[in-house]
């Protein structure tokens, strides 16, 4: 399975950056190999000043060997091998109309001694974090990820929606980091999915990707905006590091385990703002996304 | 004490944003009072948009009440009531060749059910975070540190700036956030010292603070700066966004207990730039600043 994963990371990753380019017609992916000395390595992909993406990354990475410290605590083992890989994308645009993505997919092996796999999972998700909040491109990326889901279970959407929701929570300012989308983890081998079904799920959500984002690039991505826009975006991408850099567990995993920072780091935004205590005009369309961003909706039944 | 210390910090706070104030020439700080819910509350004073500072903050607060449960985890304690106080100044100037300086000074109390103190100690520093680096700065910076350092202990100076060294170093990046200062925590009555001691240094240093920074604003705020030189600084922004988010114990704490987010995120920078992989030229006045960075200089002997 591990070998199986990641030639369809491997895959994806050029299926998307691939489309990205053509998308932003302009920037092209610029790419560093990197190694991980106690085993593993990376294929990361970074795009800058584009036509439509200010920064982004496609990023893959596979890693293995002897668990580190804080995986044995956090799994309550005390010793053992493992092995990881996934891929893991952020697109920033440049128009304020166009909405900043994410997504990662992942795998995740534990072995024991004799190096037979003792447990193995995997997770993901995808979800947006618009400027400016147009419910159908909402209702739009929230379908495609149900109608992924639904091919392999009808709770898949509802659960991982919820749960993403919570996950992308920025406790601190009591407001959620975007409109959600997906949120999976430890989905394991049960009584009802083999660990092949859970790669067909994964496997059909990364498909589904381009579909949910997309056309909603193409269809803002005309739209004039003001330096007030910009501003705002600049100001909500600050809200984005917050997240990323105080709650992220991916993000602060990979800082505390001597991951590549500038592969990690490639999910923070261009340029960002800190404005004391910067409040939107009543019922302006940027008080609209504030309130939304406080009480996650439900976009589609 | 703890109406010593506050009175003595809503002096200085006075003190400091008025002498501020004058060497802008523009800006002047607006005022925010808040209320903690549980007791207490804090005067913010926030500069914004000035000739000389971008950005900045000097406030005080006081909390008081039941020890939260972070505290009480942190402490080994079941239960108590505690008071803090404290100043906290960050500021972020326009101009790349002033450096980024921040200070705190602190004072806390335990009590048991009784209402007896079990518990007080003085806590602080203040460290000096440089774009481009001038010896003569860091060393007028820390020399103003080690004379008023000198005037109690001839060992608080060198143990102080080690700490800070220690203290102020980001870990995922192998740099330190500047070129350090003083850190000092638990400063609690001895057989050496009374609490009255702890204070008179406490007071020695935040009277100094003026007489440490003020001197190298007015003599590097003129110098001339390329587009260059401020993109480096809002690089280099990012670092210090990344020390207070992901490091800094006294602004996670604030943000894992219901402190008033806009004013403990006052210390984030204005304009703040993540570009992927960015290295200064080899030789160049930056890639100096980087060098000093990751391996901490002794300023004065």
């Amino acid at each position: 399975m591990r070998n199986t994963f990641y030639s369809y990371i491997e895959k994806l990753q050029d299926q998307i950056s691939s489309k990205l380019e053509k998308v932003d017609g302009k920037a092209t992916f610029q790419e560093d190999l990197w190694q991980r000395k106690e085993g593993g390595g990376g294929r990361t992909r970074i795009i800058e000043n584009g036509t439509i993406f200010e920064k982004g990354g496609v990023n893959i990475s596979k890693v293995f060997g002897e668990l580190p410290e804080v995986l044995r605590k956090q799994f309550g083992v005390e010793e053992g091998d493992f092995f990881a890989c996934g891929l893991s994308l952020v697109l920033h645009p440049i128009n304020p109309f166009v909405p900043t993505v994410h997504a990662n997919w992942r795998y995740f092996e534990m072995y024991n001694s004799s190096g037979d796999i003792v447990n193995q999972w995997f997770g993901g998700g995808q979800d947006l974090t618009p400027y400016y909040l147009f419910d159908q491109d909402a209702i739009h990326f929230h379908t495609i990820c149900k109608t992924a889901c639904d091919k392999h279970h009808k709770v898949f959407y509802p659960k991982f929606k919820e749960l993403c929701d919570t996950y992308f929570w920025n406790t601190h300012r009591n407001e959620a980091r975007g409109i959600g989308g997906l949120f999976f983890d430890y989905l394991k081998e049960t009584e009802e999915f083999t660990i092949q079904d859970r790669f067909n799920f994964v496997k059909e959500i990364g498909d589904s990707f381009l579909d949910s984002y997309i056309p909603i690039v193409e269809k803002r991505k005309e739209i004039q905006f003001t330096k007030h826009q910009k501003e705002w975006q600049e100001v909500r991408r600050g809200r984005y590091v917050e997240f990323n850099l105080v709650h992220d567990k991916g993000t602060l995993f990979g800082l505390k385990t001597n991951g590549r920072i500038e592969s990690i780091l490639m999910s923070l935004p261009p340029i960002v703002k800190w404005k004391y205590n910067y409040l939107p005009e009543e019922n302006s369309q940027e008080e609209i996304l504030l309130k939304v961003l406080a009480n996650p909706q439900k976009w589609i039944i």
